[in-house]
């Protein structure tokens, strides 16, 4: 029995991957490294219960030869799909990106699961599905749903297509709804640029937007944990959650102040005009875990440790590299 | 100033068309006759303000080719996306081809309009997108969205993409969530099935489902005055509306029994198990159309009226070819 892991070498994808195998599961891992990259898959490339094949995800063809290369000699029973476009402003500029990385990539996985008559999937979307609700407290039911990147609009989109299969053939589809989360390995996000930032020009951090924006901000160990408690626990045949810490979160001001404190004391921080880091970019939201907390699960940390402790991750990580 | 629109050799399209023309306006149509058909331009193709290509919106070469066409001459100011698969049954078997003609064609619709700088989108979405929520009153504002039919599925996906553009550079958009739409030129839906189903076997009329499915129905016209009103009276630039008639529908049994009575009095009717006439197909919802009586606009005709109506002029039409 194989877990299929989508976007393997991605931040979420290669944690999964290493979880998995130390629960003693035999994983597989597709990746095409346009973002995800080689180095986070070293860490388990060596397992004897992993295989990785390096494969366009948006190219059904490759993809289903490669799904069916595992699936024949270790069936799949359930695929984890958490390859994205990560890069929200580069949906934006071109909305391919996100038509091809976010959104064919699910098509695909719901083709290549109906022809392998593959069980259960597992999907990363996102807080971006709900667009921009003027600072409003997001939970699970709400409406309308009018994402404002191509990235939320293709989750979105992804959310449908998962939801039709659920009606006609899919036996059960998990759909977390990822809030920020943060931890290495960084491969996007304001704080790896912080840091990257710093690490060029130590004394001054020029931050995209007026500092203001504030989200709730998940450590990656903490949104595996609630993945796995989800898949396990949830009743319905379509198991959709939020996923989040526990409060308001932190502004982009903390984070980067807490940066500057760790990676270069003293650096001069400036600040833009807008509350939109980009066009496409949710300025203010809560997030609501009451659904996740009924089902049993509530995350340990706060926004504000888990953004500490992944920034002291983060500085390691590029200080190694 | 020219107005396209996608599909104008469909049921709406067509209407649509002859509805411009005789309002003065200049007119160019798209349609790959993949479900629209050549008989309904009959009454608009030699017009003197009405240009028609024959193009495969799901290419975007294509279509960009053929609305720079139209474009470099007569500048189009509004693109009337009606363009779609009809045949909702079809795409749950193939995921496909809700996916190339439901969705492919709004994402083209959308990089045609940002290349040629095109201001204004009127989109023909669903009551579909809100999926199946019990019976429930669906109104614009709720959630969640889980579509229950790929046709549902990418018509959702097909106003998260139009959502994201008007956030980053589309002026405009309507979109219109469409009830049953009745009248001719019927190229689909259960009055022209059960009318071509008399017409071969006089005695018997078989139903799909166990015809206790209750829907509201409007017909073209009045689908028609309410669109052209949203576009002129919505404030918003990104307005959504349900369109519908007042009222809780009828049965598919009430079609079935009017039909008989018109086409073939005293023909058995026989019904199906199941309260679905298929996989994806919603069994009973009543629709809001509070926001649009707000705006100022209600229907002249309830479902039943606009049923009775619609049947007289589909049995006609079903002589006549």
């Amino acid at each position: 029995m194989t877990i299929l892991i989508n976007g393997v070498a991605g931040f979420i994808g290669c944690n999964l991957a290493q979880t998995f195998l130390a629960q003693g599961r035999r994983v597989a891992g597709f990746d095409n490294f346009c973002r995800g990259e080689r180095r986070n898959l070293e860490g388990v490339k060596n397992h004897p219960a992993f295989a990785f094949l390096e494969v366009e995800l948006s190219d059904i063809n490759a993809f289903f030869a490669a799904a069916e290369r595992i699936h024949v000699n270790t069936p799949i029973t359930e695929i984890w799909h958490m390859a994205a476009n990560s890069d929200i402003p580069a949906g934006i500029t071109d909305a391919q990106v996100d038509l091809r990385d976010t959104f064919m990539t699910t098509f695909n996985t719901l083709e290549v699961m109906k022809r392998l008559n593959i069980p259960t999937l597992a999907f990363a979307s996102s807080s971006a599905i709900y667009g921009d609700h003027n600072g409003a407290h997001l939970y699970e039911d709400m409406g309308p749903l009018f994402p404002i990147s191509n990235y939320g609009a293709m989750k979105l989109a992804s959310e449908a297509a998962i939801s039709a299969a659920v009606e006609a053939w899919l036996k059960r589809a998990c759909v977390f709804r990822f809030p920020n989360v943060i931890g290495t390995p960084a491969t996007h996000g304001a704080l790896l640029d912080f840091v990257r930032k710093l690490k060029k020009m130590p004394a001054n951090l020029e931050v995209l937007g007026d500092g203001t924006q504030q989200k709730s901000y998940l450590h990656v160990d903490e949104l595996i944990d609630a993945m796995l408690f989800i898949r396990d626990h949830a009743p319905e045949q379509l198991a959709y959650y939020n996923i989040g810490a526990d409060d308001d979160g932190v502004t982009v001001r903390f984070m980067a102040e807490q940066v500057v404190s760790a990676a270069s004391p003293g650096a001069k921080i400036t600040y833009g005009q807008s509350n939109k880091g980009w066009v496409g970019d949710v300025p203010r939201f809560t997030y609501s875990i009451d659904k996740l907390r009924a089902l049993g699960w509530s995350p340990k940390l706060g926004s504000a440790v888990a953004v500490t402790q992944a920034i002291n991750q983060i500085i390691e990580q590029e200080t190694v590299r």
